[in-house]
């Protein structure tokens, strides 16, 4: 089969593979339909970050060439000895987040901060842009006939921002600046307005993202190019400042933005991948008693989230699907794009 | 009477001045001793930083010269008009936190975080480094006689200690790094021992405030001259992490050192004022799922869970005195021998 494999930075291929076999605890799927993560585009660019180079990873055993691809949709084909609870020609999405099962917070019910933390699709053992993939049965999410394969492979990153909503301790009621509209960013607002928030200002520069956060549910979209983001915030909020701020953008100017936003003791939560550090004034967090925190991933239950509010059907989550292209041009087309030119786009899926 | 003010940055005298009167919802209170805090050393050699210079503060109208001094005891010698539940010859210690009692902050209980917040004895409006000290009753705390007049005199710093303990989220059974051993860190040390903490690591290079740190209920204290802080605080936590750390240091290494430490989803809390910006690498926090917060000064009823910790008699709070001095010496002896060579007391103590 064809697979797109990871041999280091600025270094993606698409080779021929032999279908996987499923290992024991292990389901085989037929792809549907893959989405590029912002993540596989860092990687790409300026990685290995989180793909194991020289050192196998404890939980695959793998190291690069690496298969890539973490959100996506698709049919199970073959079960593993020892696979229970699912049947063959039953569609499912996935949860990325490889577990050990044993350490603190695993047993805790957080395998997103395992000890040993891997990823499918970035970690090895295993990745969605390819024809098959095999991957462990606990990662598999049934998915109703209201989900769409499209929307099937959104499910991951919205399982991720209803993890940042979660971490940001918003209540129903509350307010909330999302500082970037890319995949996560709309997410994060889908989430915000799942968990009731009243006020969702976003801040966006690019055209297309932006116009997509107004039909997300975003009470205000504002344009930090010719907005004074953090005066507009208090104006809107009646000098008080946001409850939560979500960075997705990963940069000094968002975080900055994030912080000065939020209300007395509010919370900033970073959902974004930094190349760099940043400067932090703490007396910022000593005079407001605003907490930062980050957000990773997603919790079992909170991916089951995504699947009932995706099947809910409040919002047209397909329409955050800009380009859909085929596995043999992933490389150019997706990849190379991209990098290019993140804010072109919203979300590209890969069929193969 | 004597009263030691500053003029700007440097320059602190000790002048003549009238002694009040106590005001509307003021008292007059005679001065027993006054402790001399971290933040008026900073105020001295990096200030002005909360003293106002050139724009009266909006809630004591005055600006610099301003009397300084902020954590003492003394005796009621007069009540203004309307200031009721107190009477002549009670002793008391003094929040020092001014509040306009009418911004959210102040009517959801956190006065600390008011949008005019001003301190006594920093903000104007009078000061206890001083023979006499006018201000409102609404900040004062009557001392019962288990309480001494130096014991009374560092509950403004207890207080603060239990504020931040507070924001750690610290709850009976954990464990806790405290960087750095100042009477900040140890009144943290003694309000984590007062909220259940099982473990307290100290990370502190002076001897002197090693000791303290010990004796005051530190379960360890590591030298982070010698000891890799963070190895070891893993050693001594199964390598799990602290629940909660507090940089009470303010350099770059203390809270990189704190953040390390925690645990996935521990709590750092800044309790210092920072002069300059520090590198925060975000990744940590995404990782990780810590926090990171500040914590300043305390609300009333944390003041008041100063005194009854005090009052219990469970820690030679007076212990953490290493010198007491005369009004007249404040300037030498006090300001600036602690601008030059901070590590070498603890707390000193100031008689009018
Ligand atoms: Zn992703
Ligand atoms: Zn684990
Ligand atoms: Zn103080
Ligand atoms: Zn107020």
């Amino acid at each position: 089969m064809k697979a797109l494999r990871y041999h280091g930075r600025a270094d993606v291929r698409v080779e021929d593979l032999p279908t996987p076999d499923p290992a024991d605890g292990e389901i085989l799927v037929r792809i549907a339909t893959t989405g590029i993560c912002g993540s596989d585009i860092h990687e790409y660019r300026g990685g290995p970050l989180a793909i194991p180079l020289d050192t196998p990873h404890p939980l695959t055993g793998d190291r690069a060439p690496v298969t890539m691809g973490h959100e996506f949709s698709g049919t199970i084909v073959a079960l593993g000895s020892g696979a229970t609870g699912l049947r063959v020609g039953q569609r499912v999405a996935a949860s990325a987040v490889l577990r050990c099962g044993t350490c603190p917070s695993c047993t805790a019910g957080h395998p997103q901060l395992c000890r040993t933390l891997g990823f499918h699709g970035i970690s090895g053992g295993g990745g969605a842009f390819a024809e098959f993939d095999a991957f462990p049965a606990y990662l598999a999410n049934p998915l109703p006939d209201e989900i769409s394969d499209e929307a099937g492979a959104l499910l991951e990153p919205l399982a991720t921002g209803i993890h940042a909503v979660g971490r940001s301790g918003l209540t129903p009621g509350q307010s909330a600046l999302v500082v970037g509209a890319g995949p996560i960013g709309l997410m994060v607002v889908v989430a915000a307005l799942a968990a009731g928030a009243d006020q969702i200002i976003v801040s966006e520069p690019s055209p297309v993202r932006a116009k997509a956060a107004a039909r997300f549910g975003a009470t205000a979209v504002l344009d930090p190019k010719a907005d004074d983001v953090v005066a507009r915030v208090r104006e809107l909020t009646g000098g008080h400042g946001v409850d939560a701020a979500f960075d997705t953008a990963a940069a000094p100017t968002s975080f900055d933005t994030a912080l000065a936003a939020v209300r007395p003791r509010g919370h900033v939560v970073n959902v974004a991948v930094w190349e760099n550090p940043t400067p932090l004034q703490p007396n910022a967090l000593l005079f407001s008693e605003a907490t930062i925190t980050g957000s990773l991933a997603y919790t079992p239950a909170e991916f089951t989230r995504a699947v009932e509010i995706a099947a809910g059907g409040a919002h047209d989550l397909e329409s955050m699907v800009t380009r859909s292209i085929a596995l043999a041009d992933v490389v150019t087309h997706g990849f190379e794009r991209l990098a290019a030119d993140p804010g072109a786009d919203i979300k590209v899926l890969v069929r193969p």
